[in-house]
């Protein structure tokens, strides 16, 4: 397990989409982390006051977790002096990036010269079988995305939170590094093998009581040239009961894809149900969960009432309002 | 590269089926292929002649090949000391499997000892892109299947055959281990890291003459929950402009999964396009291939002629029948 409280190493973040590894830290678990570290040029800001190393140290945190996203990228020189600065200065290393601490030789050897761990959350350290197939005691949901980033592991988090509040059974199963930081347990997906990516959602949502709820993360979308395949991985792995649909109405072409356009909300619903239907052929489509954060609220509430309208199902932004009627809808089923 | 010709290791294959990449070097790369080594309790028979290791090598045989695909199995015991009897006895080896040669330090010890290579084409060697869905110039076709070991691979490869017969330009682009065994290059995609599966096929298929069409090998199905992941990703880095569905109209069940009924051709055929229409809006299903090795040939006969009369286009079977019709429909595009 990773030592906690946390200070929240953002770097030189491009953006704040860029850091939600410790935007999730932050919202899911506030009492985790003590503050944020940033570098020069970083665009990303968690308002959680920025600290040196050692105020971070003199606030109790433990370990410096690198809360950024780099896609396929390096650990520069410049975070490099960084981490090794707070290996010295007393702090564990946490990590979801693909670049592995480990395989870094001079954070091996500073680890190892001060007595510090290192977590490379990312690595996936049990062998998956591979998928078969089998249907699986218990329910389960599975949140889908219109694009990537668009709010599904938040929509999952704050599932779970509403669904126990409401005296449900249901267990959150992280399939990314965040959530693996948040829970500390989970199936880092897409460092898994290719063959083994359905499997590993298979042991990562086992038998259950009949009543127990597995609220599945989602990870990329269907709809993602670059990730699809995970995407579809989760869904014939997890033989989702339910799938709620996750969407960010202001994006204007897919993350990173500059010359793809999202698809609707109703495009995605009818690609990944009748995927879904090749797993469990009950599968439905239970609500709308949509990332409203960049709309005026009272905007954000016409939409919402509107998607209503459009598809008959709840459609809420769970971080805004609370995700109670999405937990209802599945309490309903 | 690895030393030709080959012997064809069976080992103890339960069925025909497991043997499939022995038969693709035998049925693709004929001269390449001396003589089978079968172990008691094989239920594989590649009519090939069966040889003892002196024999193969009196043969001229200078690799031995695993030409046998276990589901996420072991090296056993027994397997290993054919291994190793080959080593020392004049052998390279090369493998497709998930379980390295090089994970195996008898193999390796012995390898080094007698001055031997050991190829493992299931290790990705690259470190491939995450997939930046940018439309490259060049044509593609991927064959997309019904299930597993349907005769994608047969589809490509005698397609990429009739298309330079009929003077087009064609490269067979292989994403298993018994296609690389075959050409000698591609990508071992069932072994590549989730993230960058989509990418390792925009790097297997890159920018190429307008004229050029690359005939991207097939892997898994999109109703195949084990494997349908790997599937989309193909679908989305290859981003074809044409699909041919594959078909074998005897099956009961999908391989691997009793509870599991095939698709149909249809049903495939029009998931497979919505999704390549993602990353390629002109893609089109040109042609459909059957695998009819378990029927009659006036069955299959009749039987293909239904299928051209339901759907429209052409469909053969281009094992028995060739694929020239494929190629010309891929010419009239």
């Amino acid at each position: 397990m990773i030592k906690t409280p946390y200070l929240l190493f953002l770097g030189d973040a491009p953006d704040q989409l860029a850091a939600k590894v410790a935007q999730g830290i932050k919202d899911w678990r506030p009492d985790n982390a003590v503050g944020q570290y940033r570098m020069e040029g970083c665009g990303a800001d968690l308002k959680l006051g920025d600290m040196t190393l050692e105020e971070g140290l003199e606030a109790g945190a433990k370990t410096l977790v690198i809360g950024v996203a780099n896609r396929g990228g390096i650990i520069s020189k410049a975070w490099k002096e960084v981490l090794l600065a707070a290996l010295e200065a007393g702090y564990d290393l946490a990590s979801g990036l693909h670049n592995l601490l480990e395989d870094e030789p001079e954070l091996v050897a500073a680890a190892e010269k001060y007595g510090r761990e290192m977590h490379d959350v990312r690595v996936a350290s049990v062998e998956y079988p591979i998928a078969n197939g089998e249907k699986r005691t218990g329910k389960r949901v599975l949140a889908v995305g219109t694009d990537c980033s668009v709010g599904k592991m938040y929509t999952a988090l704050a599932l779970d939170e509403a669904m126990r509040a409401k005296g449900m059974k249901s267990t959150f199963r992280a399939t990314g590094q965040t959530g693996i930081l948040i829970t500390g347990e989970g199936v880092p997906l897409d460092a898994v093998v290719a063959d083994f990516m359905a499997g590993s959602i298979e042991y990562l949502s086992p038998d259950n009581d009949a009543d127990h709820w597995d609220v599945i993360e989602g990870q990329g979308s269907l709809f993602h040239v670059s990730y699809s395949g995970v995407t579809l991985a989760l869904i014939h792995g997890g033989q989702p009961d339910a799938l709620i649909v996750c969407h960010e109405p202001t994006r204007k072409h897919m993350r990173g894809l500059p010359s793809y356009t999202p698809p609707s909300i109703g495009q995605v619903s009818e690609l990944a149900l009748a995927m879904a239907k090749v797993a469990n052929a009950t599968c439905k489509v239970v609500g709308i969960s949509v990332n409203t954060q960049h709309m005026p609220d009272a905007e954000a509430r016409a939409y919402l009432a509107e998607l209503e309208a459009e598809y008959g199902m709840p459609a809420v932004d769970p971080f805004r309002h609370g995700a109670e009627r999405l937990a209802d809808a599945l309490a309903a089923l």
